[in-house]
């Protein structure tokens, strides 16, 4: 394929984008197929010639979207969104066109450059404490990671390489692997799965901490937990604050957990995945105080502020200690400028060495929607769910299962886990709008979560009206 | 942006990208900027109010071009290649607007099963054995990873849990951060920095192997390093292959390392980044002799294959070992077909929790290049490779550094590593073309390695040319 024929086949590609979300909401939002549908639609090895584009688009309708979960159609409420916009899908285009690997800031400068500064941007929305932007003379700084995974692990690894040394510095005779096998880290029994992950990663224990009656983890219970290790010995060193937890959108006391971890020399990393974009508006930003005892922060803009996955916003105060944790410099990968201590070489920052230009989805969506646009598209996320919950509560059979403070609301039938169990399976079954479940302090709740971008007041009450009728049929098959 | 305007910018953009790469020769493949330049030429903080989509449009130019490193100018002869072409992008754009997030099968049943067919397409196409196949009863299977550096820690992770578990088999009382403390993981001295940086991650020990004179690690030093470890009491679980070296392109000798490996129950990886993609040509395809001995295996598409990044392909023998290191299932993630045991939850085979749908633009490649127009790119790669390879060795004032295998020449003047570093800053100043210097056994070299997909034999004919021009006007300036 030329560039000619490319202007032909890139323009009919937008149509067929354009055409696909215009009317996603015709397609049946979770498939139809059962595992290994797939292999049997499609030849078992590669051509040997080249085939035809137009064999190739045909197969779009025929292999795959016969399979695909549709994210972004409005009967979707399933996990927490993923951001999806026009103009974030154009500076991908022209990312993809530019194509190269940002792992230094001579591989191309504007690819880092403008990353830096629009964490700066971003840091300034959020009202972030200065101490993490860049700016021209910061010891801070804002990178895009991957996912909040990647964010969770990288920091709890600086943080390891920095107690290791902080330790050794003093006691030069103790071996790192016998420091690390003293080390525990601590998160929420609420938080993501990949924090637990991070810890079993970096080879450190890590210590689910118990919340209260909003799940959120306070300072008491840290204070205790503290006490008993630092008597058994143990070394504490990390401990990563959710604020918006997966299960149920619940916030980490982080006023009250902030100054202890100061104060204890642990490294306080704030995950707010989800929650984070929501700080752009002054209603919700006392949602981030305490964020100023941190020493790393994470969210997402590719869940909720428009930019395409993937997008992970992270900040350090110190970017000296996460570049510490890794920094190698083999001489293919050098520089003339990088011994000036003015660029930055964000393959220091992360896990992979490559890095696509992602900083351009960002530039594209800021710029286009502007900060009153994007902090709209909030409001519109939470008022839709807050009309759900309105619903919900003005239903006897049902109950709200945690505070409803963003776009996720908890909810279920006042009744056993078996009958929620069995109303989930029935919502989903019927493939009419789809969800997934959480569990909380023993009860198995449904989630729904406003998730696509063209989501609607008449899409919830819709999918209310279908739950409740659905509910209504199980319960009438319930013997009395 | 509404879909209407989506369909008109869109369009604009392709135009855009078929421009820019139509004339990408004519643009200095090689920035002036200085560090810090981007600041200036934007706004501080975001703006308040949407701003149009010309004004963003015009800033390609005055913000960003200024600042691009061109990787697919012809001009371009750093590092190695990173892949790009027409088909790869279209694909792209429809990954964007699916902009599903695959961590499960149930999260997008096509985004998961077309990665496992694709695998498998790929695995036939470079005669892997059956084993690292998923087929529809394989234990083994492909996935793809971000960067071969996620690739080489995900495997080191799988065989320190691995191997940790068959210890503690035998002595349960021995605790995890014990054994991990006698780990002792392997790899080249010229292996790429991310294998040392996987071992530090994963808190073990990472020796590097001396290499012989074609820079190839060989099974006796390994089976001399391994007698003195096991008498130190230390526990060799992993090692790290190179096929393809970043510094001059050599393979380590896995069928003397394999059966090694094998024998002493150390897990194999083979990284072959750069290299793997040749081995889809028949005449390269011996260079991948001994893989059958490998645990995993790992190369990256997008370098070489027309795939744009990232798609980094892993293969695994057995798909328990890499998922048993990982696996933690919350009820949020969990579907009902995941105990069925015949789905791939691809969450358990990596870092991150989130995945775009990267198997379209392999599909989209492979279908449009066919398996023979894919071998064609390799095989002109190699021929260009060849051609300067001659162009030096007909000047006798240079030599060449290692033998000229695929797409990579090294090369350097017969003189003082001094001589060498002022002739790349020479090269690299007058911005016609980029290159990068490694080092080979104490020497200062320059790597002139065939990157961009247009690169044609009149640009290396003319980069000679170039070279060797500024090498004598480098040598007049020499005091006799």
């Amino acid at each position: 394929m030329d560039a000619a024929e490319f202007r032909r086949r890139g323009k009919e590609m937008v149509d067929y984008v354009a055409d696909y979300l215009e009317n996603i909401e015709k397609r049946q939002v979770y498939p139809d197929v059962e595992p290994g549908y797939l292999r049997s639609l499609i030849p078992e090895e590669a051509p040997e010639e080249a085939e035809s584009y137009e064999d190739v688009v045909k197969d779009i309708e025929r292999v795959i979207m016969p399979g695909v979960t549709h994210w972004h159609s409005p009967y979707f409420y399933a996990y927490f969104p993923t951001a999806h916009s026009f103009p974030a899908m154009l500076a991908d285009m022209l990312c993809g066109a530019i194509g190269c690997i940002g792992f230094s800031w001579a591989a191309s400068p504007a690819c880092t450059e403008l990353e830096t500064v629009m964490l700066d941007w971003l840091g300034k929305m959020l009202k972030l404490p200065e101490d993490f932007l860049a700016g021209t003379e910061g010891r801070g700084g804002g990178v895009i990671q991957g996912t909040a995974s990647e964010a969770t692990l990288i920091a709890l690894l600086a943080a390891r390489s920095k107690i290791v040394k902080l330790i050794q510095a003093d006691h030069p005779d103790r071996s790192e692997t016998d420091i690390i096998s003293k080390l525990v880290a601590y998160s929420s029994d609420q938080a993501h799965s990949s924090v637990e992950r991070a810890g079993l990663i970096g080879g450190v224990r890590m210590k689910k901490m118990p919340t209260d009656s909003k799940f959120s983890v306070r300072g008491a219970a840290l204070q205790k937990v503290l006490e008993e290790d630092r008597a058994a010995g143990l070394i504490p060193f990390f401990f990563c604050a959710t604020l918006g937890t997966t299960p149920s959108c619940a916030f980490d006391c982080i006023t009250e957990l902030g100054p202890i971890c100061n104060a204890e020399k642990i490294w306080m990393h704030i995950d707010a995945a989800y929650a984070g974009s929501a700080f752009i508006c002054p209603e919700f930003r006392p949602l981030l105080n305490g964020v100023e005892f941190a020493d790393s922060f994470n969210f997402n803009p590719h869940k909720w502020l428009l930019v395409n996955f993937d997008c992970s916003a992270m900040w350090v105060k110190k970017r000296s200690d996460i570049i510490g944790a890794f920094k190698m410099e083999p001489l293919y990968l050098k520089h003339d400028h990088q011994e000036s201590g003015i660029v930055t070489d964000y393959r220091h920052w992360q896990i992979p060495l490559g890095r696509r230009f992602r900083s351009l989805k960002m530039w594209f969506v800021f710029r286009m929607y502007g900060l009153k646009g994007l902090q709209a598209y909030i409001r519109k996320h939470v008022g839709l769910a807050k009309e759900f919950e309105t619903l919900v509560r003005a239903d006897q059979r049902f109950e709200i299962s945690a505070d409803v403070v963003l776009g996720l609301v908890c909810f279920r039938f006042k009744g056993s886990n078996e009958l929620n169990e069995t109303l989930l399976k029935r919502i989903n079954r019927a493939r009419k709008i789809h969800l997934v479940p959480c569990q909380l302090a023993g009860k198995f709740v449904l989630r729904f979560a406003v998730c696509a971008r063209t989501t609607e007041s008449r899409h919830v009450q819709e999918a209310w009206s279908h739950i409740s009728h659905l509910a209504s049929e199980l319960l009438q098959e319930l013997p009395h």
